[in-house]
């Protein structure tokens, strides 16, 4: 097999064969396929595309390219969750004790990564003690044990994407929804979940802008999801503006706190039970939706899930009074008030405007090498829909260095627009795909 | 400006500036853009394609990415040839002086090359003594002098073209027109002629295999020449059965020292005749074609460009005996007679069979570092059109080693299509491209 017969092929509209595919992967992974080739392929499959089997046989072989997770000592159906990613998403720290504590086990890896926050572990590091270090051993033990653990994602976790993820984003490769749908299955594959539920994210702070295109990848990853016999649902969701009210790492563990209380932001803690629902469902540990939801709304109002977060956190290493008292979290020498310019209600509150201010204030990280503070970040005061007078706080700014909010503050600014008539669109889920077809909400 | 940007734009349909093309190319020349970028680079041009300015505009890049040669101490027009490739193809031996007996100059730049036979200079080197390493300064002495000069190609000659070139061979981006079209006229334009007569090849034996793909590239390349002031011509020919009798080095002298004696198969004599009196055209050294025509048959039949050879040998350094007497030239040790199997009209000589079965006998180069054999070859006694008697001699194979003939044999037989009905397609010339557009002939 040669890598330019390959190239050709696609090129002129054929169709890769299994074997092809996992030549190329294999042979790439192993340093034997120059990159000006890899590159030359990848281009062809964005004009020519791939159809449903070449995506599928490309997550498989990316998967196999490294280490696979067994997660067969772990009693009872192992659903896993994964975002696209937006601003403020808190989720699982919030949902994975909910659905421990409904019974279903939550086995999760996950990164740290670049973005405008940190990862879910950085969030969770902001609990002094908290380690997500432990052997695959430890790992299932306490998933067996208490029903959840989240571990770091080890280094060799489907090694193909990382390589080829690094030459698309310099190649102009990146926007063909095969290339990114088996980008994240693969991973998501290899960590050995046996049902997979997907928070497809849309809007402004989302990776994909619009909500057809949301569907289109939500569509493609629950077709490779149910070819590799995992049984996977996508909901679409709204990620047009911040999810919930916190953005920054400690401020966000606060709000998963305050909402396993039955406290928290509305938006987020709708959401939150939503995809409990919808695991719960994958896991069979309920027989409907509407099921689900009661028993989450459930494990919230009796403080089980609460409790779960509790035994998680002080078995994985960290000081529970953290939680009991979240005033002991990281915190910012100083917080600024932005107030509104205008009297009217709020139709935007641009993410990514918002996920960029919490950047410049050092909560999420620039280069791989950036430290994070953990006690900075945003704090909405209103969201969209909500009425506001002018001079009435829009949001608080947790900052430690001036100059650092000045430029925050600058680009929180222009993420708000107020008019006279609320226009604003709050729908939290825009339609759920399973392999049965996309039901639009 | 940043490759990635460039990529993407024309990804996405864009067309290229002048100034990004040139950067793309200087800086890659420079080693400073990686391969994977400009393969990446290549396939959005392969399925975008380039307009005629972009074109252009890669080809002066190109031109410019080295050494260019400065013709101007040569008096008079300087019209340079270029064909395309093919078998048999031993045009320029025979048309260079043909061109300088009517006093035009021809100062020629040639390689040698892959292929099924050596280039022009090997053939020129079955001539012992002769030398194609020369100054610039002798170079365009012996022009001046003597009308016609052929150097070995300088290795600063457009240096893109070669890296660009050997990316494109492993990367399935060879067959768009812009890049083939840009990569001959970049190396011509670099060689400082002030005409360009262009011979492109159509037929089992040319890179364009169908007429209508040769005149496509016909096109572009009169437009690339034409744009960048050289007033440029182009013929689209027969390449389907081997140009002439002879396929090998010292056959192909022969040949063509035949012709200008007056002798020389027909075909091939018919082409020099045809090219010179386009050549003729561009230098204004006549007004007409049939001027030109007239002209070019004359200085063979009154002996002059037989004459101008033997100088151009002698101020080379070679031999002139060996001209006068050709069989001194390197002969081949054995000469098989292949036989008809068959009685009938020739309809087909499968050029490439032809040019594969010489390369076997070890009349060309494999790799760059392959020896040629200068002796051995392929003389057709049949062409397409003739009447063949079954065991009548198809072809000799002039040969040294016996296992190499036995591989040249088998192929040499799948070559011929012998018919009862005489359906051989043996027009000479297509058609004629100028700045003014087509004429099919």
């Amino acid at each position: 097999m040669r890598m330019y017969d390959l190239i050709l092929k696609k090129r002129d509209g054929g169709v890769l064969t299994k074997e092809e595919i996992s030549y190329f992967i294999s042979e790439y992974t192993k340093g034997n396929v120059p990159d000006y080739q890899a590159a030359a392929l990848l281009m062809t499959i964005y004009f020519q595309k791939m159809n449903e089997e070449e995506t599928v046989n490309l997550t498989e072989a990316m998967m196999n390219s490294g280490e696979t997770i067994d997660l067969s000592a772990i009693e009872g159906v192992k659903v896993d969750k994964h975002s696209t990613g937006g601003v403020g998403d808190k989720t699982t720290i919030a949902l994975g004790p909910i659905i421990a504590a409904c019974g279903v086990p939550l086995a999760k890896m996950s990164g740290r990564g670049l973005g405008h926050t940190g990862g879910t572990i950085d969030k969770l590091e902001s609990i002094p003690g908290f380690n997500v270090n432990m052997t695959i051993d430890k790992f299932i033990n306490n998933v067996n044990n208490f029903k959840i653990a989240v571990a770091g994602q080890t280094a060799n976790l489907a090694p193909a994407d990382k390589l080829i993820y690094a030459l698309r984003d310099v190649t102009a490769t990146v926007d063909n929804i095969s290339l990114i749908a088996s980008s994240i299955m693969c991973k998501k594959l290899a960590s050995g979940a046996d049902s997979i539920l997907l928070d497809v994210k849309t809007g402004s702070g989302a990776f994909m802008k619009d909500t057809d295109g949301a569907f289109d990848l939500a569509v493609e990853m629950v077709k490779i999801g149910n070819n590799m016999n995992r049984n996977t649902i996508a909901l679409v969701t709204n990620m047009d503006q911040p999810l919930g009210n916190a953005v920054g790492n400690s401020l966000e563990i606060k709000e998963a706190i305050e909402t396993l209380k039955g406290n928290g932001p509305e938006d987020f803690r709708e959401l939150c039970i939503t995809l409990a629902s919808y695991m719960l469902l994958l896991a069979k540990n309920v027989n409907s939706v509407d099921q689900g939801r009661k028993k989450a709304e459930e494990v919230i109002s009796n403080g089980k899930a609460f409790k779960v977060l509790k035994t998680f956190v002080t078995e994985q290493g960290g000081d529970v009074n953290y939680i009991q008292n979240i005033d002991l979290l990281p915190k910012s020498k100083k917080i600024y008030e932005l107030k509104s310019k205008e009297t009217g209600y709020i139709n935007k509150i641009a993410a990514e405007t918002v996920g960029l201010s919490a950047l410049a204030l050092g909560a999420g990280r620039e280069t791989k090498d950036s430290t994070i503070d953990l006690s900075v970040g945003i704090v909405l005061n209103k969201k969209a829909g909500d009425y506001v007078q002018k001079d009435e706080t829009l949001a608080y700014i947790h900052y430690n260095d001036d100059a650092k909010k000045k430029n925050a503050v600058n680009k929180l600014k222009t993420a708000y627009m107020i008019n006279e008539k609320n226009e604003a669109n709050t729908q939290l889920v825009f339609g759920i795909v399973t392999a049965d077809g996309i039901k639009r909400l």
